[in-house]
């Protein structure tokens, strides 16, 4: 199959802020289903932590599949975790029972394109 | 308060491109007022200095808010330097009297949003 | 000549990722044609390569100069390399003869920009 960011009519760009934990597998998943992405490292949100920004060119038509397969790989979970584990240090607790935390997350804007162009 | 990016009625994108020496003071600045920020370092423009690009997610009738706290903590400004500074060794300048120097500055897009989600 | 950023009206947001190899050369041309830019490290994409993600600001009328500047430095065009060469160790090639392979290509997104500001 082609590369879904083929078409120029109805061209989308989907940029998706996720966190860094969750990106490779989200870059991956999305290479599979054919689409196309650049991905930028970036920061700041709750925590300061890193986090990675995909570009991700698409025609319209594939937008609910994009939607997806983000949710999929992204969505904010809770994640019991030791009070011993490195995100449990990263955030500086004090707790001393184990606790859940909440990770992942993407933040997702669909902008409409004028000119989509391969050169 | 809530997030100023929790409406998706009316979603805006804007892309902010500020000077390094302001984006910790505008990034605060702006999580104070609740605005959600992304930081990316960028470089580029006027004698090629790094900058920082942020992509603040926010409902239309927040900009003016935006604006003004961009302005606030970025404006173009004049500052008179030494010409023993590090500024002025950064510019390799031949000046040998205190002298005037442009600093901050910010270029601001404002992009409509089709779809705006949270996963 | 002012910079082709300078008019508030019709502006166009210009989103064009480029592979690195290109980026400095497509740099110098854009700013000695007056075009002001932004340079950010990204990656991603065929080989996995870096790449670099330009955001340059301009008015509508001047897209048609701006997409033949990013074309005449960035064009995908095919060049023979020798199966000893960097690129072709970093194929991971088994081939022995002289090969061709495709190096540059830019995908280049404009996006309708709502406001525009100069602080
Ligand atoms: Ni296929
Ligand atoms: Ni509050
Ligand atoms: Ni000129």
């Amino acid at each position: 199959m082609s590369d879904k960011n083929d078409s120029i009519e109805d061209a989308r760009l989907v940029i998706a802020i996720v966190h860094d934990n969750d990106a490779d597998i989200l870059e991956s998943s999305l290479e599979t289903a054919h689409f196309r992405v650049t991905r930028l490292k970036s920061s700041g949100g709750f925590l300061k932590e890193g986090n990675t920004t995909f570009f991700i060119g698409t025609a319209a038509r594939y937008l609910d599949e994009l939607m997806e397969i983000i949710d999929e790989n992204c969505r904010e979970r809770k994640r019991t975790i030791s009070p011993l584990s490195p995100i449990a240090a990263e955030m500086q607790s004090y707790h001393t029972l184990p606790m859940e935390v909440e990770v992942g997350g993407a933040t997702v804007f669909v902008i409409e394109v004028e000119q989509f162009k391969k050169l």
